[in-house]
């Protein structure tokens, strides 16, 4: 369970009901998903959060898969369990691939493994590297 | 400084200049950086790390551009100084553009704001969420 | 469930049954939850946590309801799903109002977004910021 | 050094100069930090961050300094060494006194412990900490 | 539920089917946990994952026991809720006694409470401790 | 620099200086190391984790050497370079060979590997490593 209630419809107020709607209908389904039912509590919160979310997660330099398998990156990195659940879910109603989640999580492991190894040897970081 | 000392080629035994050998003609450079030459201690992890790294990362069903995206995301998440600054060289060299470096960065920022708020509000994973 | 059992009082031994009756008699409630029973296979740690804990988070400096805020921040960045839960209750016990847990919610969420771009960005810190 | 170039005044475009004007102003002081120098080369993600920032910071229901302690624990526990000398520093202007801070720095190694402890041995949330 | 099915027997594919049976032949055991069944959507993963496990836990200048303990160790740091299962599991069946599980965790504790405290703190790193 | 001044010996209080009297006898060295002398602003903190420290690490059911392993791992874990540093350094002081730490160190990659892969496949925990 949630450290707060999740927000029916009838137990939201205006506001985060408006919001709602406005997930519903970008999102094209009638299901709002619990992370906005319990950001519901707080809706200059879940506004901000929703505002955010599309302009940084539309199309643009990077495609919207890729910003959807780098999400599962640092939620995963991050180990937020409902994140990488619902990221995955997402990249999949994106289009991703199986072969593609594969891909994604063998890049995961490997960076963890190389994180760990250069942390634990404190490696100092090369001239050339600095930008 | 590294916990142990990073081996100039004079240092390394020859496996693991063998292996530097190698990562000098896969790369098309002369320069070995610091981590390969603080792994060196350890040639058999040097060979298992090197070897891994080149499947993980080659082109497949993700472009190599979007691994080392990834891989900067995995990396920041997980607060390795060393590999953010090595993988973000690794993907200027691979073409990123300052836009997608921006919008790479936009996307990371808001995974790590709503990884900390799923987190905090422990908000159960939705069952359409589950595979 | 616990990587250890849970100890009821039945099967808690005398040193850890001695820190349980203080526990209660503290908090002024028969109940004595799950993680101690759980460090109750270890009475040393036991005895060392539960009295460091008291000292911790007595008024001093900061009022005892800061400290739970404080507490909850950490325990969300550190993902410790069983400290969010209990230390939100604990923090509601001490008269966490819904408007603190809100802005609790977004500086930890405003913290772990800036946190992720300046070490995306590896900033270096700035002279005046050094004690 | 950053992964990209701190922007001096005069290499930044007419929209980030715009916002560190802001900043200088509410903050009345010339000095513009490397945290937003570096956040520059993308004025949308600079000029959102310093947005939000403001309103999460503000005085609400949580005291400014009370922020800043939760923010110092959040960039403690997320390892952001350049997020922890510009907030204590923060909070030092603030008004946060050394036995303020040595608390803050109790509850945070306190809550580091049991959150290891909990993970470690796994243990189940009480029912009754559930909201 | 996982972010993929659990592959039984009758759906994984031939490559994979033969890694179970070298899990099976290698721990002498007919049972074959849910992670290598995860795993198994992309055998070259599993296979390069199990290799590997098999050479860094094998016998060597560390016994097998204490390297089942600081798998322990990383997995709580990481906060991985299978791994501390499995791992806490796997050193049991190596001989884990409730001592030595009590004293890893103690150790456990307390390097996260001082690694919070030499964080929050930017201890300098003493010339001494330089390799 | 760290955020509060290192205190030398000449700046410490009383009671800070007793303890460093008792670092010295017990590690049989003049030398304090830059953490004791940042904690020291704090005599209570800096006593509890003096104290608490030595009973943790003492010879018990695991030897010490076992135990600094441990430490590094975590320290590696949550990114702390100053712990990596000094307890790599009391590891060595304690005997740890070359190939103990090579070890150390593949144990500790391989963890983090597989605690990434584990999170981001959201593996249920098998019935049988329940406790």
């Amino acid at each position: 369970m949630a450290t707060v209630p999740l927000l029916a419809d009838e137990a939201a107020g205006a506001e985060a009901l408006a919001i709602f709607g406005d997930i519903r209908a970008k999102r094209q389904t009638d299901y709002v998903n619990n992370f906005w039912r319990a950001l519901a509590h707080d809706p200059a919160q879940l506004r901000a959060t929703w505002d955010r979310l599309q302009v940084v997660m539309a199309p643009g330099a990077l495609d919207p898969l890729v910003k959807e398998l780098i999400y599962i990156a640092v939620s995963t990195a991050n180990g937020c369990s409902y994140c990488v659940h619902s990221h995955t879910a997402a990249a999949r109603a994106k289009g991703m691939t199986p072969a593609q989640h594969a891909e994604l999580l063998a890049v995961v492991a490997m960076a963890a493994q190389t994180n760990a190894l250069a942390t634990a040897l404190q490696v100092p970081v090369d001239d050339r590297f600095m930008a």
